[in-house]
């Protein structure tokens, strides 16, 4: 199997998914429904639902069904995105290789585009397509993780602390925290979700669960990386604008060379995590690579 | 029974619920936790709770239950004050007697406490101890209607299309749009979630959701109507903000008398959708009459 063919393949099917799910861009009021869309279909990854879609398939899951869901993560990621840019958080100008969300609308409906995709993952985690087709029971407790990972215990505790510390001198540990819950969270809830709606079974889950943790930490260090050295054009945003807010980042606290042994650790990690999978997990384990080989 | 008694037990009982289950303000990171409960906890009518509870036991509901999902529409109410308060939106100063949240603790602050209300609200609707109470089949479909409730086709779509109608005229449908979506419909949903936890049958549900729609659209004129005459240390927050900055309103639009006539009218179709319930719905009733003679 060739990697970029499956990631290609399942961001297809992602994307055709979120177009269908996502209230249409004519649809009234249309400023928000087109600032829904602005950041959302300006070319993403779709990491999270591809682990969700993955990790649900290494477990006997079947990816129609866990599609609306894995699209719910999608939703929460960019609604954090639009919301981080804002001139009052991180006031960047672009993203992805478009203008803001608040650059291109203006900042109300950006906070309201944002509050909406927010609202909207809740609503698709709960549709009745998503209610036909699993146990009520394991969606309250899909919904409740996601909410959890979502709230001040998770992304938003991350990012509250990221903006507090900028400037200052923060020490490993605190690092960790911003990381872990900033960005590790929801990739680590990604990959339960999938696990949870494929049907696994507690050791499955526990396995999951270690995997997830360690390519969550490792993306963000990777991320670190990337925003010191990277390329503008394959970024699509800013290289080096972390440091121009000294924000706290690996390669700040730990240097380069060892926030990359770091990151490789942990791809160790997830790979060790998948060993009981033996070879079904191959697709996981090029995933994990790929997260700290990527360019962008 | 006396309605202020009844209004104000269900008041404490809906107060001391959110405090045990929101995270605490000494919680890390502080700061967010603290913002969360700023406006929360100024003083606010506990409308939307109350209505919960209220249907609930009207169809014979169990109101220690319903309690934590009841506790959800505060928040979401909560959220969005906070929202639109925000500089780009209403710019408002005052709130309940009190700096705004982003007055009080910084604007980044102020988005982020409220997203972190939004995502809290489902939480707590998914959380282990509604779990363990009511059948996980009505859970979801309450999750679902609070989702499009507070969405882009709900309160979020009536925000928008409010803070679009600035300074515009605008026609009485238009205006109707933007109340029963911005205000009505998280009304009517609080009714509803009520009736649903309760146990009611599709009749009960169908007379509460007419109930609910009349008194939610007579709420939001007599607040247009407060905002023209009333008490600025009553309401705790400017009187003539709206004119200021010329948004639509029901007096505006039709003038105060004939406002007026309209949210008695609203009113008295309430009581009539009541009617099937005899007197066992007189606390709903006398709360649809509470909605227009409030001072505040």
């Amino acid at each position: 199997m060739n990697l970029n063919v499956y990631l290609q393949e399942k961001k297809d099917l992602v994307d055709a998914a979120l177009d269908r799910y996502l209230p249409p861009a004519e649809k009234f009021p249309r400023s928000v429904h087109q600032a829904m869309r602005h950041i959302l279909f300006a070319g993403g990854k779709r990491l999270r639902p591809v682990l969700a879609l993955s990790a649900g398939e290494l477990v006997g899951g079947n990816t129609r069904n866990i599609l609306p869901c894995a699209c719910a993560l999608e939703l929460i990621h960019t609604y954090s995105l639009i919301h981080d840019d804002l001139p009052a958080m991180d006031n960047d100008d672009y993203r992805r290789g478009m203008l803001t969300t608040h650059k291109q609308f203006g900042e109300a409906t950006a906070v309201l585009a944002g509050d909406a995709l927010l609202t909207e993952a809740f609503r698709l985690l709960s549709c009745e397509e998503v209610k036909e087709k699993f146990p009520a029971g394991v969606l309250i407790e899909v919904i409740n993780e996601v909410a959890f990972t979502a709230g001040s215990g998770g992304m938003i505790g991350g990012q509250v602390v990221d903006i507090e510390s900028e400037g200052k001198e923060i020490d490993p540990p605190l690092l960790e925290y911003i990381h872990t819950h900033k960005t590790g969270a929801l990739i680590l809830t990604s990959v339960r979700m999938g696990a949870k709606l494929g049907g696994a079974n507690a050791m499955e889950i526990g396995a999951l669960t270690r995997y997830g943790e360690s390519i969550g930490l490792a993306f963000q260090i990777v991320d670190d990386l990337l925003n010191v050295e990277g390329d503008r054009e394959e970024m699509g945003k800013s290289p080096g604008t972390d440091a121009v807010q000294s924000k706290a980042t690996y390669p700040h606290l730990l240097g380069v060379s060892e926030s990359k042994r770091r990151a490789e650790d942990l791809v160790a990690s997830a790979h060790k995590a998948l060993e009981p999978f033996g070879s079904k997990a191959d697709v996981l384990k090029e995933i994990a690579t790929f997260v700290i080989s990527r360019r962008y």
